[in-house]
């Protein structure tokens, strides 16, 4: 039986215009490791969306490997990484940073945001401590926009978040992986450029985001981190035809396409949301993103679960489930027509 | 002005079919992390191309994280892997398999291949030192097939590395970037039944030999390696779009593409190899794939490179240069004459 | 001017009997690594005094050391240890178990201790998440004993927690520095053989119970770490005069020294907690082992602490400190006297 | 039945000097980690007797603790560390500077030594080499005085190397686990100001020259290595009680006790080779400091070592065995004499 299929950003494969750049460079001989000639076009495309015209762009296969990576390479060894105890780092990617040799230390979350409060408060902490040489030193602050939970920091939250961190010496580093979700929303206020100002590194999501895979790990500051390539190189993230992740970014920066891809999903998030609030439903979380969470009692989440792949997110109690429904770039209007109606 | 591209078997994107495939199924929703029936049913295909019908087979982008994934997965903490000083991993993986934090041992090579006898020696001299406590235990031996240097194992030698290593408790790990090229030589003894039959762990190249990235990597004996997914998500190498790299697999291990994807590359470095030979040309190092090594005299060289890219390889003496020259699943008949014709 | 010193339990060098035996012993030839006849003797009174005559006794120079080299000899490299998040290993080694590629994960304690409901409760929530393949496993349960705050499982809490994690299949590591202590408090209910039996493995502390440096690190299974001696050495940990430690543990095993060593430090502990609280003073935290937990007003806080060496332990609010008062092996009757006069 | 011992440099305890001291503070109070003040008078001494008010010095248990902890402190992530392929990090620690994360680049040797030639070869093909991005970069230099073969190094070698260090930014390590006895020979012409000097980080021997146990760090530019204390902790290599480290040196550092402790050590050597000599035996090697490397037929072998514990070093033929014989700061003149009877 056909089901209808919500489970997440990343079903299907590319947006059909990265599709045809990939046919249409399929038959070019290019140098490898995005050291060709689409790749620094994409590069050049990255840097004039952020504004950033001195930035490194360098180009990922997928999440965890951008955050270990990227992480490992901004602190010293004797550092950690900050993040909210829901951070992706923290939960989700089988301890990739401790493998690195490095700890994540937790701060508490509100929908999955840390404030710029919590992380002066433990830098207190740190400073004041006594036996400060004895413990992990704070090196970098870890954010995802959106979050986990689809939220998103406000452009004042990241500008105080920032300013802690360089008042405090840490490094800030912003997962984008649902990035385009963020800029397609229209209670976004942090555009590109200011992510670009207030990161130290950010990377700007492939794989959810319309491409086969890929993310482009973002450097405003030319040289921060020496030698990345060899660093990427070592972390066995290096793509030999480098240019097909090049092909598909330099696909999605043509044009505004980055900036336009996320915006639809968004839409359709917020119509299934205020169809299934008028139907009866409770949300299990607001969010103003492509996501939906929303709180079913057990039976209906059985019934509806024939009809429907969703995401297990959480099992508050004995009888109701919490469920994630993911709208993307490649969501149709049939899709949520249909999805409503099982509701 | 228009240059030749003979540098590696990487500068195309992905063999014409593949390109089909993915797009035929680009709209497909799928689940991720390799769940899908796509994946499945390329891994159902590989099975039976290597007469393993209980292997695992997973999929990674490439060829230094599947090598840093799979020797950390094989060997324990205390145990480092033998290598040819020229493998890939012993110099030109930027120290990945140091930085999961094993040693590579190596050993002297004959033209990028290893013996089962200098394997002996290593253990017998390992097994009789007093003192074995305090060094690295030789835990994995890797080879390559084809070699660094586009030489091939016969089915004699791999089946006496092989026994020496079971003798001596090795795991043998074959890296089959360019596997397919093996499989294409009409002087290759080796088939994939034989490598799942002799190998603990290989991997059958994909971004060498046709797709636009992927490695597939096989573990014969099922639950070899426990919890390998989680293992290979801690290094960051879980593809989230699982299925890209399933799609592809699924088209090269149907009508055998895969097996035959190689021939015509090493036909035509065989055609380019007696050409160039006719020419006067000397080689460098001979080899029986799809790569052919050349020593130029430095003139030569130059005048050379402005027509024709090729890799640099070694610098032997002051006045010569050897050149790497390689062919591809992509290269042309018009290529090759071309190429012919410049020397 | 003469300051009182109760800052810890490793302000003195080691037992007058230690020393003896140092000298004693200092011109005696013997073989490197704990290969020699003393170390071997200690190795044999201590599985004795364990009533685990097949136990695998390692001597290493410190409690961080031990802790890392054990935790990451036990654990599969995707697993995590699991700790109170008031571990020494969570917040007080630097990322050492980090440094080793694992992470700590940490559960709520009550006075340092976890609790077996509180592991249960976290193995089944690992296992059933759907996406537990994402998350590092648990594979250790690491506890101390005294714990942190000094505080004691009784056997029935140990017994506890030993079923729960054979059912469960972690491993558990209980850390002794202060073991001494546990043993010489009457109200301690666990012996060294029960730790034997419930424990996989354990180390009997020095460093803080009497020798001049030195763990050691018992493994009551023989076996359950395949070549430890090699991951040793490779962790850097390995000795080369091994029986310098030998003989401080043989000391501490000949007679009951380790048994009855703490016995006066806890009796000293508990006329200064009493005396204090007949002064009036509020103990921050109670504990039935060799340290005091005080909690001043920082007018009194800071004119003891011209007299007095005390350890700062917390800030609970703006007027208040609490401080930790530290009685060892080498408290002296007169030392109490003073410091209760003090206060 | 009684045999002579002179299978290392490491058979006794402490100097009878080391043990007064350490019997005459042993009741002492201090506080912890190394920084009480006998530990500062120590370094004191240390900074004086190396010209370097400056230095920063640490004391660590043991030599491999000592190597891999500022090895990997010296490195970046991306980089490795040159040595000989005789040198202690590349064949006898298990794999310890790997486990940090860094490969070991080996280099030839000439008994031991490596040349400021062989250096700057590596460093130019490593320059030349237009792959080197893919490679691991030299960060270091690693080498031991006397060498492992108890060679040592002129002021003329030490300065060449320390300059093509300076010339390609290679850190400049020196391992000094037997320095006393490089100190102690005749043919030294290296000082302790000099390793300060040309080293950007050495360590001094405590465990084979005369201590308990023991390694003096030395760094000679103050900064080197920001916060080189918590890297220690994260090592597992912090000595609780690190004035026990502190006394040692404290004494050895007193009236020039470790500047003229080897070379009674280096005498005996002397009288046992010529003895040897004159009574036909055949050196393996040899050397000017404090070990000894004869040739023996098999059956002279297997006679002797009834009689006097040797180390086994070599099997270079069928017939014949190679033993190193290492006299030592405790090696007395009837020590000397009765090995020289039994030859």
């Amino acid at each position: 039986m056909h089901r209808l299929n919500f489970a997440s950003d990343y079903t299907e494969g590319a947006h059909p215009k990265i599709m045809e750049a990939l046919a249409a460079t399929n038959m070019m001989k290019t140098s490898g490791y995005g050291t060709d000639e689409i790749s620094e076009r994409a590069r050049e495309k990255i840097r004039l969306a952020c504004s950033c015209p001195d930035a490194e762009v360098y180009f990922l296969s997928g999440g965890t490997q951008a955050n270990m990576t990227v992480i490992d390479a901004l602190l010293a060894p004797y550092e950690g990484v900050v993040a909210a105890e829901t951070g992706h780092i923290s939960s989700h990617e089988a301890g990739a940073i401790e493998f690195t040799g490095h700890k994540v230390l937790t701060l508490p979350h509100e929908l999955g945001k840390i404030s710029a409060e919590s992380v002066k408060r433990l830098m207190e902490a740190f400073l004041a401590d006594g036996n400060r040489e004895h413990t992990v030193f704070p090196g970098a602050v870890y954010i995802s926009q959106p979050t986990e939970f689809g939220t998103l920091y406000s452009l004042k939250e990241l500008e105080e978040l920032s300013q802690v961190c360089r008042e405090y010496s840490l490094r800030l580093y912003c997962d984008g992986a649902r990035l385009a979700y963020a800029l397609g929303s229209c209670e976004n206020t942090v555009t590109l450029p200011d992510l670009a100002r207030l990161c130290d590194v950010f990377y700007i999501g492939g794989t959810k985001c319309g491409t086969l895979f890929g993310e482009a790990v973002v450097i405003p500051r030319k040289g921060l981190i020496p030698h990345f390539f060899t660093i990427i190189k070592q972390h066995g993230a290096l793509l030999a035809k480098g240019r097909i992740a090049g092909v598909q970014f330099d696909t999605l920066f043509t044009e505004g396409l980055y900036e336009s891809i996320g915006a639809p999903a968004v839409k359709a998030a917020k119509r299934i949301k205020e169809a299934l609030i008028a139907k009866g439903c409770e949300l299990y979380l607001d969010c103003p993103t492509n996501q939906i969470f929303v709180l079913l009692d057990d039976e209906k989440y059985n019934e509806l679960s024939e009809k429907v792949v969703m995401s297990f997110w959480d099992k508050p109690d004995e009888s109701h489930t919490a469920v994630r429904i993911a709208a993307s770039w490649a969501t149709t209007e049939a899709d949520v027509n249909e999805l409503i109606n099982v509701f």
